[in-house]
């Protein structure tokens, strides 16, 4: 017994008049001239089968029963196509059928599965198993099938171990929210939000090239790019410096991408600093694409008369500008009203100023403030000409950056500025090692507390001067997507004390937290460092997929609900009273 | 800046003269002659290296105060070596140390890295990541890598695609415990046990060949070789038989195992019923590298004169032996008491009868109770000869499978029956659908309730009769450990309600478990089949490991605990309250 003897996208002129057996979908099925046609579907293809006049009664009833997404095994013979079409790869053929048997039915469908309707997530996400026909998702998983076998190919092949790392593990009360699993001792595992401590010891282990595709967790309030589980690339390497970490990625960056889309991206890897990102595009994963870059104008503007700038300019704030090429007519006051505010209500920006370059001078409600001069530095400085808008944000550097970052990418996307089609890299490299925290008012670890200190900034830090302290960090960013980062680790437990120190915990603390950590380190840990690549965010980009939903087989809403199996769930009561646990729910909602 | 030219397993005499900078461990490190030498190591190898006489006094210091097990790097000459060490690969040579830093100093380890010292596991498993430094482990953790890469290769070039299953997934009542992990919205979810469901699905959304290594959680109560958390290799084909699934699958179990131990298992891949197997070795895993096979009695003590034989043989029950080849001398009264006290103790036999055979005639407490023609018969039947011993054991057909299947295999190991390097595959076939449950006093479905039936045990089947009703099942084993196992599944709605039924289960009761599941089958669900392979287990019997934690990187103890991270631990009560819940820990246990 054989379900097939070819898959249906195989058949071909030269297999006409072969006896063949064919499982399949039906995709469409029409009547025409009195005969049946049915396009039938697997996984590699679509043939079409007819029922000829002389089928058998059996057959023809049968013919009749099957619906459109049935499934069916029919035997026949491979015969010349009467109209062709050159669009299918099995286009010159179609089977006469001779035997049928109907393996399923197929109820009324929710939806159709071909054809590319536009259909609301949420009954996508409940029937996930019938979306996954669909081309969309048909070629998404597909994508990261092939994904998932280039990392491998290519960290095999350089020496990487995959080691897997466990699921169950301790709860740490730094960073985000951990998902608890409580266990019948009545304490807690927690999910890891990523393998970070388990890989530096696999390093401690001397493993000294580690990566591994790790499922990681974080129970945070869900956003249109994140999962409660997700999927991340997790890499470490000892003795190895920051450009030879870079230098390994980029070749896997190039066989992922290749392998992924079958094409090749731009792959100049340029290293930016992270200062000179923020100076240039306000952000620390620019989309460089395309240009309209950050202007700064503060020094400018220091002495200028309007004082809404000298302000700033004088009192450790930033004056930059964007310049809007050939918008000088099409900007209306609507238009830059819209602008602004769009940096007023997300970024906190107090207002944002204009002026029109025409050829016959500028046009600025605020061009009365500067002198002739300040006016030809503004022009030299932003590099604007005739029909260019240059708009201008004066403020604390952080609403700068974020509002003029944001404002050069919604240019971007409005004026249509971005090729689609292209693809760049780019390393944003050089982070500062703390960075302020407005809530807590104290200096963080930007990344983890154990990435390693520029050393030419190790006496700045020794004197405790935090602001201008960098690491010896890297993120990878694809068309203006951080899709990865990660940094030289600190191996010297002196170094790791002092950290600890400037952030604020005591050895005591230190060791609570992070102690069979520390001691780990004093058994000869090897220098090291690597990184982490987030699978679904970046699978996202190459794809050019909208949703991080659209890349995973079975995603979760942005409520951490999954639609289809009805995940989270009640449990029994009893199952809550071996773990030692006790709801509160219903009593706190009443 | 680099830390090596070179690693530690590469040079050879053609490197002589070569100025090469090498990073490792200090493996060990001693004084000859006034001069010190140190073996470094790292992942590839072992390197000589000597401080000589004209070293500078700053890295004579440093050769002083470095420690076993602390990381150095190292610049200097490749020389050759005076004492040549034919059993390293770089025994040739040696070289002479010009500079020297010390990366990372040593603390007192808590034991030698170095040599293959019996250490108690508590220590090993607490300070795992030296643990992993030692032959053992990093020799299995090579092997788990290869394994992983092995099967990925042969999965890909099958045109299998890695499909990743959630891990926050939905609580099902059936099988073991669940792992629960609460969510902010007061539900639950789970962890997987398997992806069973999931991977029907794909089938149903058209994968037809799909794969993925899975991590699957059970919260049982530990034995030896289970953990709370475990790696399974999970498959699922459509439009497949029983054929064609265990032909793909003695590929990959080929390709696996020369890819781990790099030789030839005896790869015949036998396919016995689970009849025979319980008939011929008392067990669903036989060992089949030795004999020793349970043999038949019963019929012949129908009518003996022994009435613990007979009457077991008249009510149902079965009589049946075993021979311990060239045991009649051996054999003492006490040995035999001890076998008789092992199949009292463990499996509720009665007793354990035994006939010896010498050259002179039988020799048994029990020879009185048969005529010559019995004896006669019992002789030719278990094939017994001279200086053998036969051990009958006759009780209900569950006790004389599992004292003999037991007995059978202490047998082999006590006279030194097996060839440890042998490796024999071995399928189990054709299970059946249902299992009585003492407990329950229910027919249960042995396996889950999906797997289909045999297409001959269809008539039974729907007649209500469950105990010979089989299923189209198979199980791999290896050496006489289940490694894997899996079954063609029902893909018809209306034979899987009829089971449902016959498992006492109402439509209600069906949907409400399993509802969205059954729905999915109601939209074109294709034949389909698959198995699953536990990779712990699997890996273990290749190295030959006696515990599933050797051959995996940071196991837990039997009672769930991490002994290196002291997972699990204590949560903070703010945790718990965004949870709603409320630990009643500390209450009980007063």
């Amino acid at each position: 017994m054989t379900y097939r003897t070819h898959n249906l996208g195989e058949l071909r002129k030269e297999d006409i008049g072969k006896r063949v057996t064919l499982s399949g979908w039906v995709a469409t099925k029409r009547d025409l001239g009195g005969l049946t046609f049915i396009d039938l579907r697997d996984r590699e293809g679509v043939t079409q089968i007819v029922f000829p006049d002389n089928v058998s009664e059996e057959v023809a009833k049968l013919a009749n029963e099957i619906r459109t997404e049935g499934v069916i095994k029919i035997t026949g013979e491979v015969k010349e196509r009467f109209s062709k079409n050159a669009n299918m790869p099995t286009g010159d053929i179609e089977v006469f059928v001779e035997e049928m048997e109907i393996l399923n039915n197929c109820d009324v469908l929710p939806f159709q599965v071909t054809g590319d309707e536009n259909l609301s997530e949420t009954i996508r996400l409940k029937y996930r198993y019938l979306d996954i026909r669909r081309n969309q998702m048909a070629r998404n998983l597909r994508a990261r099938h092939n994904m998932m076998t280039a990392i491998r190919e290519y960290m095999n092949e350089k020496g990487f171990m995959d080691v897997d790392t466990p699921l169950l593990t301790k709860s740490t009360p730094e960073g985000a929210r951990d998902f608890l699993v409580p266990s019948r001792s009545g304490e807690f595992y927690a999910l890891p939000q990523s393998p970070q401590l388990f890989k530096q010891l696999l390093m401690v282990a001397g493993i000294e090239r580690y990566y591994q595709v790790a499922k990681c967790f974080r129970d945070e309030d869900l956003r249109a790019d994140r999962q409660p589980e997700f999927t991340q690339l997790d890499i470490e390497m000892s003795f190895v410096t920051m450009d030879d970490v870079m230098n390994e990625i980029e070749g896997l960056a190039k066989k992922v991408f290749a392998g992924v889309t079958g094409e090749e991206a731009n792959y100049s890897f340029e290293r930016m600093p992270y200062a000179e990102a923020m100076e240039r595009f306000g952000s620390d994963k620019p989309d460089v694409r395309f240009g309209v870059e950050l202007k700064e104008l503060t020094d400018i503007m220091a002495g200028c008369g309007f004082k809404a700038f000298s302000g700033v300019a004088n009192s450790g704030g930033l004056v930059k500008a964007v310049v809007a090429p050939g918008c000088a007519e099409s900007f209306s006051r609507k238009v830059l009203g819209d602008y602004e505010n769009y940096v007023k209500t997300y970024f906190g920006a107090k207002g944002l100023a204009w002026i029109k370059v025409t050829e016959e001078g500028v046009n600025s409600p605020i061009a009365k403030f500067f002198s002739e001069e300040e006016m030809a530095a503004i022009l030299e400085r932003t590099g604007a000409v005739a029909g260019d808008v240059i708009m201008i944000l004066a403020d604390k550097e952080k609403v700068v950056y974020d509002g003029l970052g944001a404002l050069r990418l919604a240019l971007g996307k409005d004026l249509d500025l971005i090729d689609k089609n292209e693809f760049k890299f780019l390393w944003i490299v050089d982070f500062p090692m703390f960075e302020w925290s407005e809530e807590e008012e104290r200096y963080k670890a930007q990344h983890h507390p154990f990435t390693s200190i520029k050393e030419e900034d190790m006496e700045a830090f020794l004197a405790g001067e935090m602001k201008s302290v960098r690491t010896n960090s890297y993120d990878m960013v694809l068309n203006g997507s951080e899709i990865g980062g990660g940094s030289i680790r600190i191996h010297n437990q002196d170094v790791q004390a002092k950290v600890f120190k400037q952030l604020g915990l005591s050895d005591e603390e230190a060791r609570e937290k992070f102690g069979f950590f520390i001691d780990a380190f004093k058994y000869g840990a090897p220098p090291h460092g690597g990184l982490a690549f987030g699978i679904d965010r970046w699978l996202m980009v190459m794809m050019k997929e909208e949703s991080i939903r659209d890349v995973m087989p079975f995603p979760k809403t942005n409520k951490g609900q999954c639609l289809m199996t009805e995940a989270p769930g009640k449990v029994e009561e009893d199952q809550l009273e071996e773990l030692f646990l006790k709801s509160t729910f219903v009593e706190e909602t009443k």
